[in-house]
């Protein structure tokens, strides 16, 4: 961290006043200024994160860019479920060659938001329901991306979590569950990846716009996380240009056509904003432009087949594997004829709608995918179309007879148009067609899996019971074809991981009544509990539960140990794969202090690793819990505390399969929080030194009395001291209780 | 309703600004000051309203008044599922003339918070977890007391819906939900029964103290309910004496001993505080003075056997049946033994510890009622003790050799020591030394009937299945005993229906999480989603739901006719007493609005009526549902509305027992919000004048392509067109679309 962080850190060059405000904005949709004249360049910036989209909105003024191609990954949805920081690293580096043989010096990616409710209709594009979650394997992509020499742009900074109204609505969310949930991944991000730009969110936060929202812009982002980077406005987010430079916003993105610079240069002039806050934002675009230079000048190839490999494998390793009766792994020897069932096959969805939305350089499907690896016939119909036109009645009629005594894999999923950048969902069914399909099918085939193409969970009640298998494969990417063929036949074996609960029903959701808000408010009620940690405090069935992901092979945990030091602790396992396949399995650590002087969620991740293994094969897993995984966020002394006592650390293959427990104690800090005339007949007397003081006021009276009677005095706990001076015959005087809480305070 | 509501009605008479100062603060600490110069008396205000508790805590000062006996009604969660206004109106007219006698001149009650969690230690002194339930029976108990010329205090004004840190904590709830859930039972009692005082509560309301929230005292109580009583604290909850007297708190009680008196001196001569403040307070507090006098004078006697029997009546009316496989009604001339088990049937737990509890003048036991009744050997064994000592093997092997054979009645309930007043509950169980009582007996009883005493919800799960028959009993009063015998015996049916759910278990509930809050803030996340409204919205199974309970005799439903007028709409439909004997069933009526453009809970309860019914006796039930039961608050209008369109009315004998259901439209009212230049291109284009405008404006242009393309014109549809006007190339211009708006908001 820098020192100075505020300060310019080094001298703004020779630019005039307007020269510098012109600097701070974008100088069309995609790119900043240049200032020719001190031969300052300008630099690209690009939507991602599952592949470039360098479709410039005016591609009409750059001719040559166009829509150019460019390779389709597994969208965050997907990759989440690999809980494999390395693969996520690796895919950063490909995306980082990418954008420089694009000329693309910033990659808008990769998005952090928490998955607040199923509906969110951009839930695709975010990792998980889980911050620690989100917060690894978005920092391992923006490692990747720039260990190649291009930038990142984490986003959405902060509370986007849907897209309703989502330039206006305002997230009404307390600071502990900003602490602790919706902060967490970007804080990680921030501190572990120095991503070089963070974006703003559009939307306002406990009523003020993100993108000139002082506290996160800069007290926390800057001050507290240290970041040193570049802010830059989502596309259209700025509100009032000057309040959000001096909040801390450096760049508005795109072009505001002059607007922006208006409202800068008028409250310079007005003396309501500093030249100073228009430095220190023009060092850091400058600072920015810097970074980006030695990736531009030479021409750069990048090898397309070279980086379809890895988002084939990304792809396979993403996929969860959700039921299984035994009819996957698909024979490809067998007697039984095999059928691919499901327009989703042929036409596949592979990556969802809006800015991330990119031209693939190819797109393969698993019915020719699974031809090439069996060698033999695989039937196919469509079932139904993507929009459910069509002769419903006559495509389900060829399905059943195409699947009539075959294994069948059934391809399912969202359409399009139900998910999207945009707008949110408003329930989570299939379409009722394509169910219908899957029950006739299911009556007339061998033996059904069912393939789940979707960017976001879908309700699989009641319609699961007709598959003997369900694969859950998202928006897998251009290559996803190909690796859900690679699964079903078992050249890859499953080892995907939920990073979002699939719950019963949406009624069962934390967020029913609370999303998506009404009249540009939205209350985060549930608070801490979001995804399991929601139906884990409420005890409710889920269908698959946080973490949940099945294998062809089989795993054993045990030999727990877990070795406290400080308020941080190692916890060791040994995972032996007790089948007879190589697989992947992702141990899973979650803590819990169920002994807390506040609310705290029922257990909560804190910490995973994927280990692969042969058959056989053990390995010890070692896993760091640093002090942050057992603190909370203390609201009133506004850091984190770690109480005392014991924690729980479950270790398991989910939040829901725990399969080894070892309870710690750690010293932790006794907090004793400021006295006051204000404190409660319960807090005097537990401090250790104004209890004695107390007591000798009290001595003999009924305030005695009644503090001290078992039952009586429960009662009157709550009452503060002052109040209870107020009362006729008190003994206690509101003065004299204002200098012992000062001396207290003091000891 | 007055016209000037601010203004002192009567001029203050020659009083010194330290007397005016001085009526504004208790004499001590039940009554206020008097005068004796100009001939003001003091008045008695005395705590209840479940009897009066004259037992002043300065006893010692009053001499003569002492802890004098009265009698102990059933508590307010009791009375509650009586759902029977007119005994509420008898009870208050019973408390009335015991206040009389007592020559106390306001009895301070009832209280008609709301049950927000069933934790709540305080839950057993409020009626409901529904707002209208508990303003219309508040309201019937404050016109019986005060048709006797004696005052009532509404309390607890207002969101104070827990004991821990209820005197610091801050509730923190949208004006919404305040308008929905937390004030409108408040809201009935004012306008309808005008009480003479309204208490304040303890706690905070986002922030400030209930005690000095204007405008909770004053903007909503005085100003939009016509409120022209006298505001009273709550005992010791004023905070800023000075501040609290501004805001609309007119009397502090009790005494604070001068320290009152000095704060408001002192910010008069600061000029913080204007004497119009003071002289509208002191007018009121003669006014409540001067209302008091004519009851007082003369001794008045009451005669206490006279109001036994309604308490017993009371009882019975309120006990509810959960379930019955036929062993009640007992058979009093049958030939197999009667048992009485639990010690609760011998020792009744029949009121709540805190503020209401009273020196009954006498209590009922059942086993003695019961014998009276039955002229027959009705054995007893105590099975526990109330605090869970002693020898508990033994009490269980003697409660089981009781039992055998016979068909025992078993008695349940909750320790004193487990709700109270001042603290809450952190479970629904029961102890456990009693469910293993229970679990024995029903193994050697031929039958087993629960009789439950408990001020709130415990959980019936998973011990119920011991209990063929089980009698929600609640706190039933000094006369409890004698009306369980009543209801057991069948010489009274039960009637009373749930006036709060029984959830399955308290992980079920909507404050999980969210309850007693920390660092003196509980964030009220459920929003709308109290009681039935939340497990209504989650579709969750609950043990027995709002409005449940069984009768001996059966009701049929039938002719729904519902008549809309305007906003308003009258229900009519038949009910017949279908049995083999008299009963009373209370119909309820609940609405909803499924197609609204907010989120609604999904059926509110709006009208209910009882009707007693010999058998084959049918009535013709009306029930009013003014343009209240449709309406929602607007949160950006601040006021209510009735949309346009469908609303669903459900007659039923439970939330979840509806038998009867009618559609009906109603013209409602829509609302064209004001437009601005943040509007979103879904709003302009909505607005009947503008969005001729702004098709002008964008003709031919991308903008216009995007916003009419079904697909990228859902994606934009939040994005406001001050936003758009900024994107390079945009057709708009802000200063433009400000002076449409202002055009637009003038058509």
């Amino acid at each position: 961290m820098e020192g100075e962080r505020h300060r310019p850190s080094r001298p703004v060059p020779a630019l005039t006043r307007e020269e510098k405000v012109d600097l701070l904005d974008g100088s069309d949709f995609w790119r900043t200024r240049a200032v020719p004249r001190l031969g300052i360049g300008r630099i690209m910036l690009s939507d991602g994160p599952h592949g470039l989209r360098s479709r410039p909105e005016d591609a009409d003024h750059l001719g040559l860019l166009g829509a150019t191609p460019s390779v389709a990954y597994p969208v965050a949805a997907a990759t989440a479920c690999s809980r494999d920081v390395d693969l996520l690293r690796r895919l950063g580096e490909a995306l980082g060659e990418e954008a420089r043989s694009l000329g693309v010096s910033v990659v808008l990616g990769p998005g952090v938001n928490m998955k607040r409710s199923p509906l969110c209709g951009r839930n695709f594009e975010y990792f998980s329901e889980d911050p620690l979650l989100a917060g690894e394997l978005g920092a391992a992509l923006v490692e990747g991306v720039q260990a190649r020499g291009v930038g990142t742009s984490v986003k959405h900074f902060a509370a986007n979590n849907q897209e309703t109204a989502r330039m206006s609505v305002s997230a009404e969310v307390d600071e502990r569950t900003l602490r602790e949930v919706y902060l967490p991944a970007f804080e990680r991000v921030v501190t572990k990846a120095r991503p070089w730009t963070v974006m703003c969110a559009y939307n306002r936060v406990n009523g003020e716009f993100a993108s000139q929202h002082r506290w996160l812009l800069t007290e926390v982002l800057r001050d507290e996380w240290g970041f040193d980077g570049v802010v830059v406005s989502d596309w259209g987010a700025v509100h009032d240009r000057d309040k959000a430079l001096a909040a801390g916003l450096d760049l508005e993105m795109p072009s505001s056509g002059g607007v922006g610079r208006d409202a800068v240069l008028a409250a310079l002039d007005a003396g309501t904003l500093d030249e100073a806050d228009v430095d220190r934002a023009v060092t850091r675009v400058l600072g920015l432009v810097a970074k980006a230079r030695p990736a531009l000048g030479e021409g750069q190839t990048c090898d397309e087949a070279a980086h379809h490999a890895p988002a084939r494998e990304a792809a396979a390793a993403s996929a969860v594997l959700l039921k299984n009766d035994g009819v996957l792994p698909l024979d490809p020897a067998g007697d039984v004829p095999l059928a691919v069932i499901g327009e989703f096959a042929r036409t596949p969805r592979f990556q969802g709608g809006g800015s991330s939305q990119v031209t693939p350089t190819r797109v393969e499907d698993a019915p020719t995918a699974l031809r090439a690896a069996v060698g033999r016939e695989v039937a196919f119909a469509p079932g139904f179309t993507l929009d459910g036109s069509g002769d419903t009645a006559a495509l389900l009629a060829e399905a059943v007879e195409t699947a009539r005594g075959a294994v069948a894999a059934v391809f399912l999923g969202l359409p399009d148009s139900w998910e999207s950048e945009g707008y949110d969902r408003d329930h989570l069914s299939l379409p009722p067609e394509q169910v219908a399909v899957l029950e006739a099918v299911a009556g007339a085939a061998e033996q059904v899996a069912v393939v789940l193409s979707n960017g976001s969970v879908v309700e699989v009640e009641p319609w699961q019971r007709h598959a003997g298998a369900l694969l859950e494969a998202w928006l897998p990417g251009q290559a996803g074809g190909g690796a859900i063929a690679d699964l079903l036949l078992g050249a890859v074996n499953p080892s995907g991981k939920l990073a979002e609960t699939v719950p019963v029903a949406l009624a069962d959701n934390p967020t029913v009544g609370n999303f998506p808000g009404e009249h540009d408010v939205v209350r985060y009620g549930e608070g801490l509990l979001i995804g399991y940690r929601w139906y884990d405090a409420h005890a409710l069935p889920v269908a698959y539960p946080f973490g949940h992901g099945l294998s062809y092979t089989s795993f054993d945990y045990r030999d727990l140990e877990v070795e406290a030091e400080g308020n941080t602790a190692t916890v060791s396992l040994t995972v032996t794969n007790t089948g007879d396949r190589r697989g992947a399995e992702v141990v899973q650590a979650y803590v819990s202090d169920r002994e807390a002087s506040v609310f705290r969620p029922e257990r909560e991740l804190k910490a995973f690793a994927k280990v692969d293994l042969t058959p056989g094969e053990s390995a010890r897993v070692r896993l760091a819990l640093d002090s942050r995984a057992f603190s909370y966020w203390h609201t009133a002394l506004r850091r984190w505390v770690v109480e005392p006592g014991a924690f729980a650390v479950e270790v398991g293959a989910s939040s829901r399969d725990v399969r080894l427990r070892a309870v710690l104690e750690l010293a932790g800090e006794a907090v004793v929080p400021p006295l006051s005339a204000d404190s409660t007949a319960e807090q005097w007397p537990a401090h250790p030194w104004a209890a004695a003081r107390l007591r000798e006021v009290i001595a003999g009276t009924g305030t005695d009395a009644v503090l001290t009677d078992p039952e009586a005095g429960r009662m009157v706990r709550a009452i503060p001291l002052r109040r209870l001076a107020r009362f006729p015959g008190s003994p206690l005087d509101e003065r004299r209780l204002e200098e012992t809480a000062a001396v207290a305070n003091d000891h």
